[in-house]
């Protein structure tokens, strides 16, 4: 079992992206491009649209890199047809594969169609391995092959097939299919992944992972998929399947700290005022004295209005994001490298000089970028920096689809909280509670597995990687 | 006179460009490509660098596009020494042509330097003129190769040279030279244009358009160029020659409102403070109600911070920005243009619904960017939408390096208060006042020009041309 | 099973590759990358190579375009080890998705392998069809992807599914298979594609497609592979599987006449000499006089020559290929649509200005290229064009790789004689009959089914469309 | 003097190049796309276009690179007008800068204009110095920027500007020049340079530096060039101006021998047959046993085939140039370097094998082609190559437009005969005398400097380098 972990852990662990889908739109292929346009925070490695009409043929598209660097508008005319289903993606450098850029295409004599997902299915190693004995073929690593492999496999209608497979599914997930009759949308038992539906102005339907996407498409927000539910959209409009009762609903609690737009509205929260409120929370609980608030742009910048706010001081904008860092084609050198973060982000002498800083920051993964951040900061004249994390310390992987997969990468998993703040060195350093980030925006229902370690499904052979880690 | 003026003044007109200078550092080219990176935000058609040692053939690079898009390593490479000059550039379509991107280089048996500039010379239809005459050819139609043409027919020393073309011209100018001997910097009478100098750790020195530009080659701020000043660096350092004395401080007060990054200081006055005071002294005189205060990103921000710290208002980010708009290869169809402001900006509707907004801006040029966040903010629910503009109408063309160059072209010319008000569908709208602005950020010194019309050079046949446009 | 027919047959029908594959070097990829450019004349819009160290993994990197289009240094550097396959692709525009592209990667716990091919199986859509019902997911339509599922789903040693998979198949098919123990080379039972083994300096071995790939490799020719022979290569040397004794050697006679590179040698007759030979025979009958003899560049100038020498006259070099034309980005409207053959080609016009011109060429297709260098000669002045074409007239489809489809893209298949001729516009036109052809190379084992519809295997559904059309 | 020489002499020294002109057509940058792509083999590194309409401004577009990379419609589409002139542009790395790229525009209030060249004016740097004592700057290296500032220098009509700066020029040069009421082509007084004119169907002309672009734009030759003619084309026709009567016949004898386009026709002498007839006067003179004829393919073809005619053995196609190599972006390691004319040539074995050969060459310059291509051939099997060079040794710099600029590039002026055929492993070699060439395509005007060192020109501060490196 040892060998499987190896060769399948070290690849799709890492892994957050964007789905989108259109059903019954002139420009289905046109809109997947404006609504992954909206999502492409979510992935900026690879993306791809599938299309088609009604009876008709799926043309595919897909490529790597940003989405206006994969299409133009002759390759969009190559998409014709009302349906369409679109991705990014996200990935490490080891499953950069072109195998595993998505929509996957299945092209058959009965039922072609295309998919594309996000999230992890942590049973997918099992579950290949069960299909490879029967004589099935990977040719990537990605869930979105496994599921077109577990919906060919299993026997019913196309719908029956979806549930089939899915029932056999442990993680998260959030996948859109593409047929010549209709479009899909499928999320997991805990709703770990968001995916939800609006209605388009002519009469058709989409779906996105958030509902950012939506205005540019001038779509109507509809609902969230539930957990455990299989929406099908075709002519006859929106049928739902719930392909299992067993379900616990668990949101990813970084989605609403980190991933998603402050824009969207995920389950029924809007991602910017969550952020603000856990601002807000954490700055409840303050005791230090300090004379200004300053949010790490641009994830933390909600969270710093709301603690500005409770905490009655002057939040101030004392570091600038420069717009065009994009992909810097010039390699630094060692010597060079250190430019990094200073090309990114500057610190504003004339705001922070002589100041007590309160600097608001969504999470602190490895610890490096904190450290230079605050070095910045006291190089532009802070004379003291306190680091407020929106969020309690990252102290277990995700095995859900977010990178953060071995304990070593997790500084907090490996520092003291004395230690860490030495590290980064802030003049101190308060994280929020694990129930506390919940609390502030208002739900119960959020996955905190990476804060405490609870996950929500079975690991399988994750789980004994987690052991013998924690053994180590 | 009038062939002229149309051939000419079609062109380098609407020009805003960055510049940057490096003396005795081993890495000139590479920490010129950090500068500019810097400076990005001033141009983003074309950019080039002028490389040399002291004693040395001088080389050069330029080419169309993002600084990352024209260099790389191997290219950097090829611009050995430890001098070096470099320039991001902005310009209007038509004069787009690779002979005007910078720096000029002029190769000389006696003397062989580049030039790169930032501002225009409102006189240089005339100065073209008499040089052409003499038997002088230009290739393009920059400020550049002009300063090069009057450097070359004037007598005596390169520095008597440089005094001489000066003297010769009207307008808004900052140059950076480079000779294989040393660096110059220039800037007008009036010190329309920032142009400053830094001392690097290992003892050479850099100047660029804007302060920001240092941090990332950990460059300390010794002091802005005085207007009318030469600034010669060399071997021995610093040399100043004040080429008039016949000089009156203006800086342009688009720089702070607009143009310059938030984290420049720029003649003691830090950009993003001045704007943070201007939305305080706009709020003052206030007196509609409303529930929040929103700025539009990202260069008004600052501005609507103030705003909401004065007025008492929450300040709250009800506009989002997409940073992968960058450059959309998918050409919009007519239908799909209107999808622009909605790629790059959102209205979060979970802030503004049921809302009172002001809704603070730094400028309304054409109006029609106004005209369609005001309706974003109204689709997101804003019960009412109030439009205040840290500035006062634009009613004048500039002829100083900005892109507002006919009356045409700006809105503020063309109608009332009320028609503008309503053009933009606002349920209120209020501008500074002319007089407010360089008050707000402590400075009398500000060139207003666009605002009133108090141009404070003469302008040539520029000035014919808006005298006629005036009476059409 | 019309149905199938339509959508699959649309597809992988027209298809003429190259493979190479290299056994224990330690610039495994970097030879791939060599031995492929010598055979990019066998496909030119796709690439691909796969690479893995003994018990190693297999990366695999590949792109649509030329090879020094998809590779560089840094990505040959991502494909260690001393073992590599690789592949050259042309296809028709409808089946350039990126999922043909080769190799096809099959990741597995066991066994993971990389497959590329050259040629056709006609009983594809059948044997699809069967392993869809077992579950088998096809994602795109190359041939690789087909042998890949065979393979998986056999049960035996890794050579035996080979063996199983290779004798369910009935076409054309030369393939590469990488395993990280081995690599293997494979021919269909009548030889139709032509692929051989070369011995390595340094002990290793490669396997191409053509010969003509070992000059730059340094190769030293071993042999070429037998009919129905599967070849493995491994630390132990060549071993030798006999997967049928069914066989009847058949070589695609248009690899002499217009794939193959003249340098190469076929089953042990080189290219340019068989074609130097068919100009020979074909001459041998002339009774028409005229005054030179030129061949249309490149393909036909062995031809050509042997031609001018049998009958007596000058060769002369009357038709000039620019050597630039490559991938002119230029779009041609309707108008200058007229100007490609002449950028491609250019008649001089002192050589066959007065002259009565036998012109040689390889094949006639549509005819259209012939009439337009027919018209070209005429032109330049040539007072008479006798058109000799050193093949039989095309007039059925090939199903074993050759992108000749359907009757309809055959002149030959639609004109009478006469007719052909006067569409060329050539004073006279004559073919070589079909047994002429073997017999002018030598060789008694030709598969001639497009120029006299003897297809030496079952066709399947093929068949039945050729009926159908047919019966038009 | 010397600093002035090493400065400007390391650099346009190398340059080979091809100029057209179109005159009062619809489509005249398109044209001159086509013509251009004619004359792509006289230079790769550059292109430029400037098109205009009567009365209208002059646009110009250029870049670095193949005119199919520099070019595409919408650039095309930019560049509207009856009237053009285009450029293709060879250059040595040391001057490939943006400035040198042509056409030279010249932006004037009173007449602006654009200027291409190829060739080479020997009094370039004294020229040019006494312009920049006059106040004259220089951007670039380049002849073109050279005769635009003598234009303008000049006083009178635009005809008697160029007439004037003419007269001051010494060494080789065909301009084309245009303005919006003309274009103008120039031809030294030696006719060093080829440029002829050709006749629209439409009412239009053309002019080209050779004859194989007429027959794409199906232009009809007029003629050629006079040594020392200024044409110009306007509405009335061609006017011409002999601005010199100093006037001897001397064209390049490498343009016959290498440069142009076996199809051009230069001075009423058709290259190809040219070729041919150097082919057989060469063998006339030979008495060595052999047994079949060989031409390094493209440019020794035709002589080869004249060769073999004469001496009665069969011409045979040993070598094979791969047509895919263009640009190869994988960087060869020195180990994979030798693999570089591997990739371009291919000796074929069965053709060589067991024979003694006349390789028939052009010419040699450094010798290790040659050697390399000998090494092919051995090694292919030919028991004796014996190296035959349809010119005579290449033993003086050229000045005049061709890259064989120093003595130390040129094995014939370090090596006696019999080390050279040594050096490049021949079994005898022999190259053809001076008068010979002339003589064999049937002309006394060549200009044979490079041969001999028979100048035609006065050599300027080039004569002092000659002289010093002479006596080194």
């Amino acid at each position: 079992m040892n060998e499987l972990r190896d060769e399948f852990l070290s690849r799709e662990l890492h892994e957050e992206c964007g789905i989108f889908g259109i059903y019954n739109n002139s420009d289905a292929a046109s809109l997947s491009y404006y609504g992954l346009h909206a999502l492409q925070h979510r992935g900026q490695e690879a993306a791809g649209i599938a299309a088609c009409d009604t009876g008709g043929e799926i043309n595919c598209y897909k490529g790597k890199g940003l989405l206006a660097e994969v299409f133009n508008n002759e390759i969009i005319a190559t998409l014709p047809g009302r349906h369409a289903i679109g991705h990014v993606r996200y990935s490490t450098a080891d499953a950069n594969q072109i195998e595993n850029v998505q929509p996957i295409m299945v092209r058959s004599h009965t039922a072609s169609f295309a998919v594309a997902h996000n999230g992890q299915i942590v049973n997918a190693p099992e579950l290949r391995h069960e299909l490879e004995k029967r004589g099935s073929i990977f040719q990537g690593v990605s869930d979105s092959e496994l599921l077109a492999h577990m919906i060919q496999v299993e026997e019913g209608s196309f719908e029956e097939c979806i549930v089939k497979a899915c029932r056999r599914f442990e993680g998260a997930f959030a996948f859109v299919i593409l047929t010549n009759k209709a479009i899909y949308a499928v999320r997991d038992k805990n709703g770990l992944r968001p995916v939800s539906i609006a209605k388009l102005p002519e009469g058709g339907y989409c779906v996105s992972s958030e509902t950012c996407a939506y205005d540019i498409v001038a779509g109507e927000y509809v609902r969230d998929l539930k957990a455990g539910e299989i929406v099908k959209i075709d002519d006859e409009g929106i049928h739902s399947y719930q392909y299992t009762d067993d379900t616990q609903y668990k949101m990813c609690a970084m989605e609403y700290i980190y991933f998603a737009r402050p824009d969207s509205t995920i389950d029924g929260i809007n991602v910017h005022t969550a952020r603000r409120l856990s601002g807000r929370a954490l700055a409840k609980r303050e005791d230090t004295e300090a004379d200004i608030v300053i949010g790490v742009p641009d994830s933390s910048t909600s969270a710093a209005i709301g603690f500005a706010e409770e905490i009655g001081l002057p939040y101030e904008i004392g570091l600038i994001k420069n717009r065009y860092v994009g992909r810097t084609f010039i390699q630094p050198t060692q010597k060079q490298r250190e430019r990094g973060v200073r090309m990114k982000l500057s610190a504003v002498s004339s705001i922070v000089k002589g100041k007590r800083v309160f600097m608001i920051d969504d999470s602190i993964v490895r610890g490096t970028t904190s450290k230079r951040i605050v070095q910045l900061l006291k190089e532009a004249g802070a004379t003291e920096v306190h680091v407020r994390i929106c969020s309690a310390p990252l102290i277990s992987p995700c095995f859900y689809g977010v990178d953060t997969s071995t304990y070593d990468e997790l500084i907090s998993a490996r520092l003291t909280h004395d230690e860490l703040c030495e590290f980064i060195g802030a003049d101190s350093l308060r994280f929020m509670e694990v129930d506390e980030m919940g609390e502030s925006f208002g739900t119960k229902n959020l996955c905190t597995a990476c804060f405490d370690g609870q996950y929500c499904t079975k690991l399988f052979s994750y789980g004994e990687i987690l052991e013998s880690e924690k053994n180590k």
